[in-house]
């Protein structure tokens, strides 16, 4: 994989900064013969979408998707098919505000890209962030939009299952809340809690992180790969390859350095003459490859670094200085990372159907 | 990366199964012109060798390395240096024992790869875990001795700090201690009380988890790229790669989730003319590329399925059973996977750094 | 490398069909730092641009390209210069006229990749080729100018020597004839005699063949490597990869088979201090690694099969038929190819550069 | 692809130089449930081994193949199989005789690659040619044979086209006299004549080049992609990949510059109700796309520079010198190259099947 690219043989290429004329992504090898509308992929950016409720920033961005190839409209199927040829999705940006980031051009904001890049290429594009900012995220969430119809029968659902100190309670989970709140989150009561949360984060100009789960329901028995494609070691180079993001964990996670392996090791018995697991602290893979259960996979967004409060920081030049950045940002960056971390679970399961059905044949 | 592949410019490809008659790894990419031994890389086996304490298995395994290309005993230089071609580690299995797995060549181990590779290939290598044995893991500690010659200003450093239900008492952090214990462990305290934690288990025919740090000390401001290739998610990729870990994370991890912006970004003072950061919750990596800070990174590894009381499973042929594991086994795998750990560490930076240096030229 | 991307450390990946909104390149792993405009890259794409001359297709692109990112205005240097994120080059196509291709929408034109694409894909966007059209050959030229910006150094020059059955006078060579005339050959005599030649093949409907010779001056000695990445082993694969190319040759080629050892074996003396090769049967690559002296390429592009008589075909479904391919269409394609050979000798080397740079440090 | 590493799905990675204690190649990404044995692969490696005649270099290695991975012996099936982990092929050096080699160490051999590899490398291992050597391509004719497994309908035969000024009939090509001479030479009369003609260049102590055809068939029609990954680009890169290669051509090759495009597009008619065409001007590939007919490719070898004939050269320390190459060597390399055309024939076919069946599935 290259910087820009993720994938084997469904693979993405994503372009763009935050304040360019447009973003986008190059989806290639991609099977043939499925169809797909601009208006499928919509749906999901719409997802994403800043500036929907007031708990995420104010920026107004349509993220309205273009196909510009790869997408064949064939009168006889009476739609878009793909073609197996590069599909190219492109986003272009149309709130951008330059201005509003000139005092920062020579200020190294703390917790941000600014001092790294810099530090590696000489020079960066200072508005919005440039390459570094989380619109690059909406071309994994239009490519997702793409993986899903190469793996039908999969079914992706993230979830928000921590805001800041605040938890969910589990035994509260109900997938059908997940829609019905502005976090993502599959606890009513906790996402009721939150709102008064977020808002108090919100008002002191402050921010807070979270802790997404991503589900895939559907993966058969078989997937993925040992050693360096083990799928455990893709999900964790996806979901780390998110801005902010800071961990990953599979199934039990962190968790299973406290338990014995008596309770973390899976029991199986037969049923409808099939294996079934009695537990699913593996996060539905073992040795790397799926084992037909939920692959379960979870990450941490650290806070966002653009706060109200005034910073400790230095400039380019070398000079100590205080920062506080302005602006329209989100309090909790992490509740928009849950449609980017179903895109990156549905992209990272394509690729391994892909690449299982090329080594073993079905 | 394919299957067997890790890295780019640096690249390694392993081999080998548990039981066969050798294992290896393929280390290509490497600069010329770097002094290298044997001895110097069976330095690093030697401390991923089994059966040096009553802790770890009693698999008697010499893990002697050969080098089988790549090097040339250059007279004027009076020892190996490498020539930019391939170099060719080999260590031959002695100690197989190949009758101790007969029994479970029907019978999936829960928590094992049993079930995923017959799953997948329609058939395993069942002697000792075919592939999926932790055995390939003295392969990443060979290369790693490579790929740290590679970055010779780069200190790097792995400890235990957690053991089962124990935790290390950071104010007690000693590296000096970290080779003085049979667990990698950083505090003296604490390893003294791990040593009677791990009879109870070993005794009890269990096993427990572990979390391992590894750090990486001098790696310049710059490393690592944007996105797809951050440093922190080729370090995400390398460590879940290895076998049993299940979670990994860089700086604060997970506990940034419940950090505000203000205490999460570390702010920045100048020091004798070079920026310095005033903490590390970024654990060295801000927007995928190094800070200057030591990078740091934490992994999770299961409790080891390998335990005596007896499970419910299942046979090849679908039939409900019970096994237990006999044979010679780590009560505790994390502590062998510290070298380990280590060893990614120095193949990503190596990585990297050879990628940095071809983009940008220093 | 995958379908659409081309390159390790420096990578190009294309999308886009003939007919389609647009086409484009994203330029991946570029140095930062470099100056770098549209102007520079359309004085290239202009020499490739289609309708310049009675002996290209008539079919009239501007082939405006428009940089989409990676490109900062830097205020300071008073100039766009690359940031070392990915450069997304756009061309919009404007002259599409998609009926012109409904007739052969059933059927397969033998010659073209009509009957290959549906037997691979089981449809094909048959509006002007789609994918197969000589159009993606834009989208390199573009990549190729920024290659040149990461190679200051290396002059590199293409030119026409064979077309259908005429060939240059290498005595008569003269690099500044070669934009002198529409076919881009460096024997003035041989061009004023390709005029009559050429106009003969077009008015009989008909085409030819052509054998384009890409040379890079200054390319320093020890760029390339051993076996799979030899230099003139990707020059092969970066020549093939363009469409209607059948043969690809380096220095003396497939007329090294008839000369003996003693002639073919580039003897070396001194002179000023430096080696210097006193003949040029390796094309500048001994071993895949530059030796300092100019590399030569040579290769074939295959006549169109886009012509006037009828040709026996079948249809999609199976039925016997006749074709002509009506429209407007080049009697050479290979004269169009001049440009691109060159960019893809950029392309390759500036990857070689940077990968070169990468192991060895400069 | 990396310096030592060739494919995408089928990879081989090989190592080891002409005079260190092996040399070898890593097998990834072959299916599962294959039966191979080291017999199987020996025999092709017999095909290539030196001294079996007057014509080939008198080196004496036997060339052994052992499997040391990713076969397992089941019970069940009576023999090995192939695991779908990496099959890692050795094969011992035996014949080192270092000593013959001493007097070259300071002095550039021209046409071979000594001056590059110090340019690159700075040092180079110059035994026997260290990892320049030809014994390279047993690794790349024992990983043929296990890609011929991946692909068992389809039948690779290669044979000698071209001998020095030699051109072989094709009225008299018969494949069943290939293997009844020491050319591989499918016209009886003409390998008679080459006897007396490769005699003469062996006792002159000089060397001639050649040309090698290699055909497949019963490739399907839809193998292949377009552009980057064309099948025929890829025979290119892997053909040039082989030491000594200076040129690669599908089908009618350069030949197809002096046609008409009457000529060249091959025709196409329904015979037994699938489509056959009428030539094969395209060599079996149409838009990078195998058509079902005959897959054709041919490449040059030059001849060797090993040659008793003193050359003007220069040493490492930049002194004017003459050389003469003493031992053991062979008056015509391609003769050896014609089964390790066939082997990377089958390896490219095999990668690209498997990436087939992944993308479309079947």
């Amino acid at each position: 994989m290259s910087h820009n690219t993720f994938g084997h043989l469904f693979r993405i290429t994503t372009f763009g900064e935050s304040h360019g004329p447009a973003i986008g992504v190059v989806v290639d090898g991609c099977p043939p013969g499925l169809r797909l509308t601009a208006g499928e992929i919509q749906a999901f950016l719409d997802k994403r979408r800043p500036g929907q409720s007031r708990f995420t920033t104010q920026r107004q961005e349509p993220d309205t998707v273009k196909i510009l190839s790869g997408i064949f409209e064939d009168e006889r199927t009476g739609g878009g098919v793909t073609t197996g040829t590069p599909i190219m999705l492109m986003i272009e940006n149309v709130d951008q505000r330059s201005k509003d980031y000139s005092e920062i051009k020579e200020t190294y904001r703390p917790g941000h890209a600014d001092f790294t890049y810099d530090a590696k290429y000489g020079l960066r594009d200072y508005r919005g962030g440039g390459r570094s900012s989380a619109r690059e995220t909406a071309c994994r969430v239009a490519a997702g939009a793409v993986a899903r119809k190469v793996i039908p029968n999969v079914r992706i659902r993230g979830a928000l299952v921590q805001m800041g100190t605040e938890h969910i309670d589990r035994k509260n989970w109900d997938d059908a809340e997940i829609d019905n709140n502005p976090f993502f989150c599959p606890d009513a009561k906790a996402a009721k809690a939150w709102e008064a949360y977020l808002d108090g984060v919100r008002k002191a100009g402050s921010s807070c992180g979270a802790v997404i789960e991503v589900t895939a329901s559907g993966v058969p028995a078989g997937w993925g790969a040992p050693l360096y494609a083990k799928l455990d070691s893709e999900l964790a180079t996806a979901m780390m390859s998110i801005n902010a993001v800071k961990g990953v964990e599979i199934g039990a996670g962190f968790g299973a350095a406290a338990l014995s392996g008596e309770v973390n090791a899976d029991q199986i018995r037969m049923r409808h003459g099939k294996a079934e697991f009695q537990s699913n602290h593996a996060g539905g893979i073992l040795g790397g490859i799926s084992t037909g259960q939920d692959v379960v996979v979870r990450f941490v967004v650290k806070p966002t670094s653009s706060i109200l409060t005034p910073r400790q920081t230095i400039t380019k030049s070398g000079k100590e200085s205080d920062v506080i950045t302005k602006g329209r940002h989100d309090p909790c960056v992490g509740i928009r990372a849950v449609p980017v971390g179903e895109a990156m679970m549905a992209i990272v399961l394509a690729d391994q159907f892909l690449r299982h059905r090329g080594q073993v044949g079905s």
